[in-house]
Order: structure tokens, then sequence, then C-alpha cells
């Protein structure tokens, strides 16, 4: 069986270039890493997790902590790091507990002081001051995803934004009427970006002089609560509105069934935005303002590699970008 | 900090003991684990992952390999393993990589041999021969979840049996034309049990005296996938059929709302079943064959720490129930 002392002698660096190239840790210039991967490859070498921990002071493994494992913005999301974990040669430690639940302290308490991992990203939490805390004693890397606080590294969309662009454009159609359905205040928080959305949806319903209608789905926005609340809000006709933007896709796929259940035509009697592009907004030709999780996802990953690489480098802010999607779901107002 | 010797003090036994209560390996009666860690929380005390993995050769991680995370059956499975491994205090280290890919043959050849892990999940894959050879030499527990070759534990429905029953139930409505709607063969095996249930209808066909019919959807059997077959097939008047049986609820849904585009009014005009009871199935009033993946985790989870405890013990094929949920997608056909 190949040594590191071998694969270090036919890529024609030391051991500890080739160490620190196979590790992803430590300064390795280009050109010398593909030598030793190119080396290490060719003379089949595996190198054992625990000498390699040893050796190096790494455990090759990123924590992922998921308030959900249910819904599509995070299964992307996590599909996104996974990938571009696996190129970087580190595994993928998950933790997918949801807030609020006893678990969920005894991670922070218990889990995390315990396991060496080089990293964690945070996915779509807001950690509470105690966890916080214990996240900083835990003194790995941390990126987030979504919220974010000063001194941590994020990667998000500016939901604002996103929000604010779906609302000008049923506004741009002619809407006046228009209702944000999103997902209950003191619900869990899944939908992290929320608040900020509805902050952007004011925002413009205010530039245009209009008055914000705010709707909220029981608990998260899901399809299932996106058509109950749709049956209830639709089902009105006296206050019905034109338009319904949603806070994500899966709440304004249900309020589109609720729609035709009621037998309103969309787009012609009610239009319909929402924001994601989930995987099924083109079947459901919903216009919608399209973010990239995985993309997210990878961009998590690459954030923190740099923190793993140069532990004191300064936080950063990755704001990726959104844009608006316009299919069959939204139209002018009947006059 | 407290150490172990002030736990087991606590507790009343020895080191060892505490260690095994620990770490679950080993056998400790429940009276004892349940002292020690009672004294392990009244002492606040925090096993460091390497001391621990060092002291008991274990490194308390368990790998889960899924073809897919975007998929309801495989995150729903994640999920009830997730919970499992958590109140076990293990370590869940993801590989979600599809079949037939490079990072797959990387998987197997470079990053499991390498890691440590106390034991494997293998979930939907039937292992090629070299996959199995592979994960033969990386000698750590293995259950798999659906399919499974001798000689490996494993947790399943009864795949044939559920696709049976859903044929049977339109056969008793009177259906005659009952069409089987799966994902092409030669995709990626993501839909693990999809033969076992083709040949379950097929069984519940002949036994009437009737014709199987299969449709295949491009691909994995998806919503959009069901959906596009749908249209396909329902847009031909002349060789529409009654009733569709779907491998799976995804493609189920699919259907449906190809279905009420092309004007087809379900149940009257087309009954509908498929096989899972997926998260929207209430709200789409589908007909459905439930299964419950998050019960196949936590008995996967179960079932691997037997082995974990005992390696030399017998494997075990575990089948879990699934039972018919009839909601309003079937009728008696028109006349």
């Amino acid at each position: 069986m190949s040594t590191i002392a071998d694969v270090a002698a036919r890529a024609g660096v030391s051991k500890a270039t080739a160490s620190r190239a196979l590790s992803g840790g430590g300064y390795v210039s280009d050109a010398a890493r593909t030598r030793v991967l190119t080396a290490a490859s060719e003379l089949d070498y595996i190198a054992h997790s625990s000498a390699m921990s040893l050796a190096t002071g790494r455990s090759l493994s990123v924590g992922v902590i998921l308030p959900a494992l249910d819904r599509w913005f995070f299964t992307e999301l996590l599909a996104g790091i996974q990938d571009e974990l696996l190129a970087s040669g580190l595994d993928l430690v998950l933790y997918g507990i949801g807030e609020g639940t006893a678990e969920r302290a005894r991670l922070f308490e218990k889990v995390l002081p315990r396991r060496r991992l080089d990293g964690i990203i945070a996915v779509g939490i807001q950690p509470s001051a105690r966890e916080l805390e214990r996240l900083v004693q835990v003194d790995s890397p941390l990126v987030s995803v979504g919220a974010y606080r000063e001194h941590t590294s994020a990667v998000s969309i500016d939901d604002a934004a996103a929000a604010r662009i779906a609302t000008e454009h049923l506004i741009d159609l002619g809407h006046r009427d228009i209702v944000f359905l999103c997902g209950r205040a003191d619900a869990a928080t899944h939908a992290y970006g929320d608040e900020q959305r509805r902050a952007g949806y004011r925002s413009a319903m205010t530039a245009a002089d209009l008055e914000s209608h705010i709707r909220f789905a029981e608990g998260a926005p899901t399809m299932p609560g996106g058509y109950e609340a749709g049956v209830r809000m639709l089902g009105d006709r006296q206050h019905r509105p034109t338009a319904v933007l949603a806070v994500c896709d899966e709440a304004a796929i249900g309020a589109m069934i609720a729609a035709r259940r009621l037998g309103l035509s969309v787009p012609a009697e009610l239009s319909i935005v929402g924001i994601d592009d989930h995987e099924h907004a083109e079947m459901f030709t919903l216009t919608t303002v399209r973010q990239q999780p995985r993309a997210q996802g990878r961009a998590a990953v690459e954030l923190l590699r740099q923190h793993i690489k140069a532990p004191d480098a300064a936080s950063v802010q990755r704001v990726l970008p959104s844009e608006l999607v316009v299919r069959a779901s939204t139209a002018v107002p009947r006059a």
C-alpha cells in the first residue's frame, strides 16, 4: 500500500505539501495540488481518516445545521452543499433539527461542543444568543445561509428586493388590491427571509400609494398551507384580491390549486406570483422570482473553505442574484 | 471539567461501563445506562469525540448513501434516520450521490475505504458487484433500505403487495382498462422498488384475466414526469384507460393535473391511484397505498445498532406494513 511519502516523491513535493494538498488545509499552489492529486490517484493512495486527522488536526468533516429536511429550498440547498463538499473531499455531517425542539438544544449544548468539525454551515437559522455563544465556543469557522449577524459570514439572496420586484410586476400590470401570503410570524422560523420579503412587499406597495394586506397561512408556508389560506381568502367574494404574492412558490402553488377548486380562473380572475422557481413552478406555469438554492449551497462551501484556510479573514456577506420569471399565472386585472 | 471517572463514580459503575453506556457500544443494562446518562447530564460531562473515538475504536458516525435528495421518499426517510441517529448520539454522515456518476464511483473507491464509520445505511441502491465488494472491504455493519441482496440486512415494504392491493381496488370498482405508469426502466434506479411494483400490478391483472398496459414517464417518476406522460396518454381519446395506477404519488399527482388540464373529471372519467401517501396526497384527495418512509428510516437505524453491537448476528429483512387509503380520486367507471 502506498504511503504519503510515495505520493510526495512521485509528485516532486515535500511530505508536508502532499499532506496539505490532500487534506485541503493550508496553502498549496494549484500546480502542486494537481500533481499531488494525480500522483495519489495513480498510486491508488488511500489516506485513512483517523491517521490523516491526527496528522493534520482536521476531521475533514463539515457540520450542516438545517431546520427542516422536507422543504424544497432546504433539500436543494443541501444538494448544492453536498456536491461541493464531495468535490472538496470533505464529509457532510448532517444535523437536520427543527428550531425550538429539545433535540435542538441538545445539539448546541452537547453534540457540537464534543464533535471535531472543520467548519459549520448553519442554514436558515436565527441563532439565539445562547446558540450563538455555543457556536463561538465550538470555535469552528462558520458560514450561515440566509439570516446572519454581524461578523458572521453568510450567503443569501436579497429577499426584500425579490419581493419588491414581484410586487412591482403586479402593480405594473394594473393591480391595486394585492395580498401578501406568508407563514405565521410566530411559527418556527423555517422561512428565514420572510420578514425581509414582507418588508419588500410593503415598500413597493407604499411607493405606489397602495395599502398592504398580509394574510397568514397556518404554520409554515407549505403547499397545503397556501391551499387552506387560499380557500379562506378566495372564498370570500366581497374581499377577494385581484392578485396574490406568496412568500414562496409552495404557498403560491397551494393558493393556485385553491383558486381552481373554487372555479376561479388564473390569471383571468386572479394573478399569482411566487418566490423560488420551485421545480414544479413550470408545470403550474407560475410567475415567480427565481433564486438558486443549489448555487447558494455551493457558495456557502466555497466561503467556508476560505475561512478554514484563513481563520482570521474578515467575514463576508455574499448576496446571490435573483430574477423575475414571467409565466402564465399573472395578467392585467379584469376591468 | 468532569471526567469519565467522575461520571462513573456518580453513577456507581466502572469506567468501562460508563464508557460503553456513553458510546452506545457493547452491552450495558438499561438501568446502568440510565444512571450513567443521568450522571453525565448532571455533571455537564462532554466527551470529546476524538478522545472517545480513541478509547472505544468507534467514530460515532454512520454513513448514509442516498441516490437523490430531491424526492419525497428519500427526504422523509432521511428525516427518520436523522431523528433516530440523534437519539442514539450518532452523527449522520451524508453521501447524497446519484448512481452511475463519477462521484459515485469515487465514493466507493476512495471515500468510504478511508473513512471510519460505525455503520452504513445504503438507501434504494442495487449495489453493483464492484460496489458491494468495496462495501464488504470497508467492513462496517451495513443495512440497506429497499433493495437488498442475500446476507444483507434490509428494511422495506412489500412493494409487489402494495401495487397488487392498489390494482385490486380498481378491479373491484369495475375497471378493466387499467394502465400502470412508471419511470423508464433504464433511468437511474431512483425508484428502487419499481420492478416489484410492476410485477405486483401484473399479477393482479393476470389473476383477473385482464391485459397489462405499462406506460413510461421520461426518466424518473416525478410530478412533472407523471404530468407529461399523463398528457400524452390521456390526450388520445381512442385509447384512454379508465384508471391509472402510478408507481408513486408524485407521478400520480402529475397525471391528475394533466387530466384536469385536459378537462377530464377525476374520478368520474378517470380513476387515479398512487403508492406512498405523499404529504400532498390529501390535498389532491388521492387514493393511495400508504407507506411510512420515516418509520423505515428509524427501523434501519435500529437494525444497524443491533449489528454494531453484535457484528456477527444473522442478517434480517424487516418488512414494514403498507395500507390502502381510499380518497376521492377513485370511483366506479362510467357506464
